[in-house]
């Protein structure tokens, strides 16, 4: 697997990915009927770094790093990741959460930070707490997931070495 | 007091309050090195609606609300509150938060957070939980205060009835 950072030309994979991810609704708090250029002009946003994980020339993941705040809270970032629903369980998103952590540090960030981790979502929760992030807050009924209903979403947050 | 909806002629009495506590950089996570406008740009954003509050056709407080996230998450707000500094303690900042909590139930939004209270503003804290908010999350280190160095920030939320 490679981890590297994504290019012009990646974008129409990208949105192969984060498409379904956005368009299903369960997980993030993007508007499900986003089109194409809409997320992608997210998720290529100037606020954010935007990296792709490619196995065999394949990109099976993407993610992204960016400040979460201004002002006196720009040395914590914030970052999202997705993975093609081909490719689920072959370690991609624990890969680029690594990634990600190192990059931040070489960054000069001094934290991490996940502002809405879906409760429900709970490989994503252990996977995330497996990697170092504790959880710091619980917004009751703040997701409204397209099957479940409202359910509670987390915070989480790991202070980098 | 009167707290109304802000208009166009209200730009400049806006950024004399709000300019003074983005240059402070104590309480918001906002660039202090922001201009006049790039602040106005942010605090009439096209997903905020903007309130004054006037004391005798004076303009002492805005505050805006908008959804805090997009898609499952819509259907809690965000609000964040300026004072004039020519007029704290005259309980402005509690009728604007009260104004805003009717506003956000009529507009249909089913809880209220503030994303980034930084826990050494004790009177806005104290504030917040007497108007029904709960400390749902604690932030370690996440706010660089200009004299105080790395302290926390709360996250605070109300469901509303």
């Amino acid at each position: 697997m490679m981890i590297r950072p994504a290019l012009q030309e990646d974008r129409s994979a990208v949105w192969s990915i984060i498409g379904p991810v956005i368009q299903a609704g369960e997980t993030y708090t993007l508007a499900p009927g986003m089109n194409e250029t809409e997320a992608l002009a997210y998720w290529f946003g100037s606020d954010k770094e935007t990296f792709v994980a490619e196995i065999e020339g394949v990109v099976l993941g993407t993610y992204f790093m960016r400040p979460n705040q201004a002002g006196g809270g720009s040395h914590v970032c914030n970052c999202g990741y997705m993975t093609s629903a081909l490719a689920t369980g072959r370690g991609i998103g624990r890969a680029m959460c690594e990634h990600s952590l190192g990059h931040a540090t070489s960054r000069g960030y001094r934290a991490m930070q996940f502002n809405f981790v879906v409760s429900t979502n709970e490989r994503a929760v252990r996977l995330w707490q497996a990697l170092g992030f504790e959880i710091v807050g619980r917004l009751p009924g703040a997701f409204d997931h397209p099957s479940l209903g409202y359910v509670d979403a987390l915070v989480l947050f790991q202070t980098l070495a």
